[in-house]
């Protein structure tokens, strides 16, 4: 398990799937990328392409390229090698504190 | 879609599955509750009973009573009336801000 500490106290632990079946007497079921989304809210459009680039050179699958939002914002989406669903998004009308 | 405004600038946001599905280009999977779970950390021991109790109240379907945990802590899980997985956790190591 890898624990990551993210701002206010947050942290975003990354277990195998079998461990989260394990500890809550669940059947294990099969992966599903619809089943949540972690999205990365940055402060600058730039920075969303950045992270895509990234992620990419890292071995993710870009599901959907960055591009304009009908909302006004900008985001892409890929898939990690577990197959976790991310979204990378600017959105000009949240402020994001560094 | 439901925005719940978290610690930290933290949002949690409700979609129905198809829209993350239509969003993303991805084909719509199955529910996964093994996927990902949402670890809620009270600060006293006794707040995890509370928090089972108003969630079994509230519809949920309770996987795991509270109870020790092997590393000292105290904790139950609980799925949402749509499968999520959630924990309900009191870590005497992590002090929670109020």
């Amino acid at each position: 398990v890898v624990f990551f500490d993210l701002r206010g106290g947050l942290k975003l632990a990354l277990w195998p799937r079998a461990s989260m079946a394990h500890d809550t007497g669940l059947a294990q079921a099969a992966p599903s990328a619809t089943e949540c989304m972690l999205a990365h809210n940055v402060g600058f459009k730039e920075e969303v392409d950045a992270v895509i680039v990234q992620a990419r050179a890292a071995g993710a699958v870009i599901v959907k390229p960055a591009a304009e939002t009908f909302w006004g914002g900008y985001a892409g989406c890929f898939q990690d090698p577990d197959g976790h669903l991310w979204e990378v998004v600017w959105n000009p009308k949240w402020p994001v504190e560094e």
